[in-house]
Parts: C-alpha cells; sequence; structure tokens
C-alpha cells in the first residue's frame, strides 16, 4: 500500500496547467517529468467524437511522435463545433511544444479548422494563391467545374506555412504561436500519414532536438492478456513503459524503452520479460531476433527445412488457409487447403473412413487425424493438418459444447492430437482456432512444449 | 464562399469553456447548440497517450452515449501522469453534465485515477469494506494470496458509489461534483463494456430526462470512400451526421438522426442517400429493411432459393471460404471450398485442363472460369465460384500486373466472369478479390448489375 501514500513531489506545480487549475491545495504525487518535447493531439470531426469512427489517427500520430522522442501528454477529441473547436486550440497550444490538428479541412460547411484558428490565434484567413491554383489545376484535369465550397480550402491563417496535399483537395498549414508549433492536416488516414510523414516529420527534427526511444514488441500466442500479466508480474523500471494489445487469435506485449535505456539494458529486460512469459513467445519485434507473424515464423520454418504444407478445415471454415497463404511467397510451401464444411466433402476429398464419422462424431480427435493424415497423402506433402470443432452458435452438446476443437497435424513420423476448450463468439472460436492450429505446427517445428 | 463569413452567432458565449478561454474579442460563428445533456470522456493510460493502443473504448462510449441522448462534445486522452490527469479531471467536471473515464484503476503504481479523484475533488481515499471483501474472496477461489497493490484497489474516493466488476479486480466507482456526474471504469473493454451497460446506464437514464437518436447505416461495396462521397455530393440536413467508415473491402455509410427528426424523414433521407450512391448499397441496418453482412445477405438470398454453393480460390487463399462460413448456419448453403494454389492442385482438385494453365496462365479468364465450373461440378452445388489472381508483391508483369484478379461465377444457366483490378498491399488485395467475388454473387442473386 505504499503506493498510495508514497512520498509526493512538487515539481509538477512548475507545470503551467497546474497554476491554471489545481486549486485543491493537496500535494500531487507525480511520476517523473520527462525532458522531451511535449506534443499534444487534436482530432476534429463529428464522426470521431460521436463514435461513428474509430480515432486510429491519434494512434499512429502518436506512435510517431513518440518514436520521433516527444513527450506525448495529451490528445482532444472536439466535434464539429467552432467553440469546441477554439477553446482546444487555446488550451493545447499554451501547454505543448508542439501540436498536431487532423480534420476540419474539408470544403463543407461543418470544416472549421483554419476559421478557429482564425478566430483563437488572430491570423484572419487569407487567400494563398498557389493553394488556388493547385485546387484549380486538379478539378481541371477532373474536367469537373470548381465549387466555391473547395475554393474556400485555399483561404489559409495569415501567416502559416502551406502544406501541400498530393492526395486530396485539403491543404494543411502550420504556424507558430508563443512556445507551440501548430501543423493542420487532413482527416482522411492516407492523405494525413503522407503529409506527415513528408512535412512535419523534416519540420520537426530540423526544429527540436530529439532523442528517439526504443520500441520492443514480444508476439505470443495461446494465452490471453490476463494469464501473460500473470506471468509477467511486477516489472517496474525507470524509462520503460510496458502495455498488452490483444488482437486476433494472439496478444503483443510492447516494451516502450526510453532514450536513456542503454541497448544491454533493452535486450537484458526483453530477455527477462520473454523468459517470464515463456514459450508463447513466438518471436520478438524491434531487437535483431527474427520477428514476424505466426504465419511467418511457421513459414520460415517450413522453407528452412524444405517442407510442405497442406490444411483440412471444418470449422475454420477457410480461416486457416488464409493465415498461412497472407504470407508473401507462401506458394512455396503451402500446396493446398481444403474446407470440408459438409461430411460428403471429408470422405469424397479427405477419404475420411464414414464409419469413423458416424462412430465418433465429425468433431472428434478420430477425424481430425484422419483429415490431417487425408490432406497430407492426397496433397503429396510433407505436413497435414486437420482442424473440426464447433464454432457455434448452433450445434453444441453436453458432451461437445461451442468452442470444442480438434486439432491433429500429420508429421512424417506420425500424428499429433491437441483438443482446444475455446469460449466467445463464432467470429472468436474460428479464429482461436486457426491460431491454435498454427501454433501447434509452430511448436513441432521448434521442439518447443 | 458564404460560409467562410455567414452570420456569425454569439449565443457560444454562455458556454462556461468561451468565458474560460477566449480572449481574442472576435465574435465565433457556432453550430447550433443542443439542448442534450453534455457527456465527455477521459481515457487514461500510457499506452493510449503513447499509441500503443487505440483507443476503441472511447468511440464505444461516444456511441452508446450518443444513443442514450446525450450530446459528446470531447474526449481527452492523457497517460499515467497525476498532473496531467487532475488537470483533465478538473477541466472536465466543470464543463459537462457527465464524465466517463476509463482506465487507471488497475493495482500498479501507475494506476492513479482514484488518487487524482481524491485531489481533483477533495475526496480523501477511504477503504471500502465491502470491495476488499470482494477481492480477498476472488482471491481465495483463485487459491492465490492477495498482494498489497490489489489491497489498494479498495480505496475508493471518499462518498463515491462502488461499481462493482464482476469480471476482473477493479471496481469502479462514481460521484458528483457541481453540475457533473463522474463515473470511472477499467479499460479492459470487456470489463469497461458490462459495467457501462449494467451499471452505468441505469444511472444516466434515472437521472436524466434523455431523447434517443437513431443511427442508419447504408453498407456498401465495390466503391471507395471518395467515389461514395461524389455520389452522395452535397448533403447537409438539420439534426443530420453523415460519415463514411471503410472497413475491409467494403464501406458503411453511416448517418446519425437527432431526435427531432421524424421517422418519415429518416425513411426519405435514407431512401435519398441510398438511391444516389446505388447498386453499391446490399443493405441498410437501422431500418426496416433486412440488414445484415454481406456473407449474410448472400447466404441469405442462397438460403431462399434452396441452392447451395462451392468455392474454389487462389490468390484469395481462403478468405472467401472463410467470408462465408463467418455466416452462422452457413454449412446449410456452402458446401466445401478448395485454396488450390499450386497449379497441381488445380488440376487434380478442380480438372482445370493443363494445357489450359500452358496456354493462359493460372491467372486468366479461362482458368477462373474453370476453376469455377470444376469446383462446382465435383461439389455438387447450384453455383460454383472461381478466383485466380496475383496478390503479390511478386508475381507481376506487365500483361498481368500485381492485383489483377479474374473471378468466375458457373451458374446452372451458364459462367459470368468478372475482372479486378486491385492495388494495395497483399492483405488489402486478397480482401478485395473476396469481396469482389461474394458481390459478383449477389448482384447475380439479387438480378443487379
Amino acid at each position: 500500500m505504499s503506493d498510495i501514500f508514497r512520498p509526493l513531489t512538487l515539481d509538477s506545480r512548475a507545470d503551467p496547467l497546474y497554476n491554471l487549475y489545481v486549486r485543491s491545495g493537496t500535494p500531487l504525487a507525480t511520476t517523473p517529468q520527462h525532458s522531451a518535447p511535449v506534443a499534444v493531439l487534436l482530432s476534429q470531426g463529428d464522426e470521431v467524437v460521436t463514435g461513428q469512427t474509430v480515432d486510429t489517427n491519434a494512434a499512429w500520430l502518436a506512435e510517431r511522435l513518440v518514436d520521433l522522442g516527444f513527450d506525448v501528454r495529451r490528445h482532444v477529441t472536439v466535434g464539429d463545433r467552432m467553440v469546441d473547436l477554439v477553446v482546444a486550440l487555446t488550451e493545447l497550444s499554451s501547454t505543448a511544444d508542439v501540436v498536431i490538428g487532423t480534420g476540419g479541412l474539408g470544403p463543407t460547411m461543418d470544416d472549421l479548422t483554419a476559421s478557429a484558428c482564425a478566430t483563437a490565434f488572430g491570423r484572419p484567413l487569407e487567400l494563398d494563391p498557389d493553394a488556388l491554383a493547385f485546387l484549380e489545376a486538379l478539378f481541371a484535369r477532373w474536367g469537373r467545374p470548381m465549387a466555391d465550397s473547395n475554393r474556400k480550402q485555399a483561404y489559409l491563417p495569415q501567416g502559416s506555412t502551406r502544406l501541400d496535399n498530393a492526395r486530396g483537395t485539403a491543404p494543411g498549414f502550420a504556424f507558430e504561436h508563443g512556445r507551440a508549433w501548430l501543423a493542420f492536416l487532413p482527416g482522411v488516414p492516407h492523405e494525413m500519414k503522407a503529409m506527415f510523414d513528408g512535412l512535419v516529420v523534416p519540420s520537426l527534427t530540423q526544429r527540436f532536438a530529439l532523442t528517439p526511444g526504443r520500441l520492443v514488441s514480444l508476439r505470443t500466442t495461446g494465452v490471453g492478456e490476463s494469464v501473460l500479466q500473470d506471468r509477467i508480474g511486477a516489472f517496474e523500471h525507470d524509462g520503460v513503459v510496458i502495455g498488452t494489445r490483444a488482437m486476433s487469435g494472439e496478444c503483443l506485449v510492447k516494451l516502450r524503452f526510453d532514450a536513456s535505456v542503454d541497448p544491454s539494458t533493452v535486450t537484458a529486460l526483453t530477455q527477462d520479460v520473454a523468459d517470464r512469459i515463456g514459450s508463447p513467445v513466438y518471436a520478438i519485434d524491434g531487437l535483431d531476433a527474427p520477428g514476424g507473424t505466426l504465419p511467418q515464423v511457421v513459414g520460415r520454418a517450413l522453407l528452412a527445412r524444405g517442407a510442405t504444407l497442406a490444411v483440412a478445415e471444418s470449422c475454420t471454415g477457410g480461416h486457416l488457409s488464409a493465415l498461412f497463404t497472407s504470407v508473401p511467397g507462401s506458394s512455396a510451401w503451402f500446396l493446398e487447403g481444403v474446407v470440408t464444411y459438409a461430411n460428403a466433402s471429408k470422405v469424397a476429398r479427405l477419404g475420411v473412413p464414414e464409419p469413423l464419422i458416424a462412430t465418433h462424431g465429425a468433431v472428434s480427435e478420430p477425424v481430425a487425424r484422419a483429415m490431417a493424415e487425408g490432406v497430407r497423402a492426397s496433397a503429396n506433402t510433407t505436413y497435414g493438418i486437420g482442424v473440426t470443432g464447433i464454432a457455434g452458435p448452433d450445434g453444441g452438446t453436453t458432451d461437445k459444447p461451442v468452442g470444442t476443437v480438434h486439432l491433429a497435424l500429420a508429421t512424417p513420423h506420425g500424428t499429433h492430437h491437441h483438443l482446444l476448450r475455446l469460449f466467445g463468439d463464432r467470429g472468436r472460436i474460428q479464429t482461436y482456432a486457426a491460431h491454435g492450429a498454427l501454433d501447434l505446427l509452430r511448436r513441432h517445428l521448434h521442439g518447443v512444449t
């Protein structure tokens, strides 16, 4: 409980926000202040603030800015309302070295960013002749008349630097206000990303002395976030942020190291976390170790030994083949997949004996083994995988509830079987079953249990 | 250009934020003020503010709150830093009727939400005996000793109402401060969602007289966001927010109607937008019309006519089968899928004549047709689909660049062919090719071109 009552530091009182807001007189506990320049993000749009759109721009920009060496401290999202935008701009510009805004640069009435900057920073809108010429040329090329609403996009806040948008009609702009440098980009992700990398990053690296940190990701499969957190346990080191991110069928453990952490400590701490987790770690991205996705790791191992693969799927319905064929060049080792949804198809395509299905049911260890062996034989490959299970929502019984999945791996030296008991909806069960099958092969190829 | 210089309204000056911040003296243009109660969101966590995690919680909560009838005006994200959290809490609580916070309730030192509330609102932390008993029972059931760090989770801000968490160790809490009601929930999505729906929503509906709006989504495929926006053109109606959301292989057009919009106008405006878009609209969610995903729509049409389907895929590598089998009950109409990645497999499994491949290449109209007809014949189904193409990044030529995809649909009355020329990375090409094949069948079944 010492963390609740741990010694309180007062250095946060130097923060301008502190003087602006905090009147309670209570001393503040605070984490160490970074010396890196502070960056904040402003996302604008009714579609974002109402949740119609998930704000992936903010995460993308935050990660990029942290990679560059900024201390990203705040994101603010507001809708298409002038007062909210002006308030957010005023506040963010007074507390950060860099403000990156996205959205609100389009041609419609609810695109208010330039007007809001005019109001917030006393920079009346002025026609940028080059921006207008660019728009006119664009519409001439499209053979369409240019609407007045597009002409509006050529008006930028006085004294700002135009940021050209090679992929759309909305130019961005940037200017200084007090301690802050502010840049505004369109909300369309591919336009925003191209402009950030091409135009904003060079300005930032020129303007600030940045010391980038380092990101290392441990890729795991077969266990959930809570198990991972249990295995990792207490992990607190200065200059390291640890987080987990569940993705379909697997989980990333991400370690972000400040620039102050030396490379040997990065390696040692990463190895420590990998050791705590154990065999679910199948790859590490961001170190010298070869990284990659689970299908890439498996594909690399197959390729290294000149082995080939065919799969027979029932409940995963094509997901397993899709995972393998997501790897560029997979045609070198993935020869064939069969989605045998109907029992007749299991018999005709794979040679699964009909009595086996009649005796044990289609979802059973013997049928999974027969599918794996059948597809291996008929496709003439080194390995064959068979998957049969109940993805739901219907079809479950007391003996074989929804989520029962039998996996089999046929090898030149016999067939292995693994039973999964999964929960969740149909999509989750299909995804986890496919990853389970991948992992069965991964563990066989890598010799881990 | 009238929108830049349109008459300015001053009603925003009544906004408390206005008086707090806006000192420029410039009158503000503003969109109409809503009369709905104002809700704001606070997301906390280094992993969110640094972009390690995409903040899907905020979008989920915003959509829920808008559905309930709130005017969601602002999201703020801060990291695990006390001063940033206290500042955000102070600011948000002074400008909103409802504040929903997520994250920062865990057992570790960087979980600061309760302490920050103590500081910001003068509510010292107090042990909640029931919360402690709950945690002790939980750890007893797990057969594990309870750490002091978990005991910390039983300390809640003085006078707050505990929000029990049936799915984790972190209880939430809620209290009033001034005009605002604040509720704090864990950041783990499934815990947060269960607690919001089970504990927060009842409090909100009891506390506020809410008039919920309505959300209608038009599901489209085959065209991108920019084409959709061009077709829709100018669309400005009071009380309606329109947005597009690109998803893998398709695009949603979302219309959010305020409660003030009457049902016949909802229907008429939706129909207007659907007419502007035309045949790419394959379903409408939120009206009386049957909605659903593209595989669901196709599956429903197949089921209605007692038809069955088999597919033969090359470049999509199982994605197409996976889309069909994502539909519960698809085993009634989806009989078999074959992923014939190797040419030998196309010959052996589907009876594609070897000379056809030798003459035209594996990626060609004749081979796509032979694959569709071959899988239809061998699986004995009503329809057969064949897909062959170049997903890249390698394998493209001048004649057949990466992204060339031949689709064929074999029917009882002949075989249809469609050529796609896609761009993007391997995953995008596989996804769009699979959706293209689905849409070929959808258009055939629905008789649209």
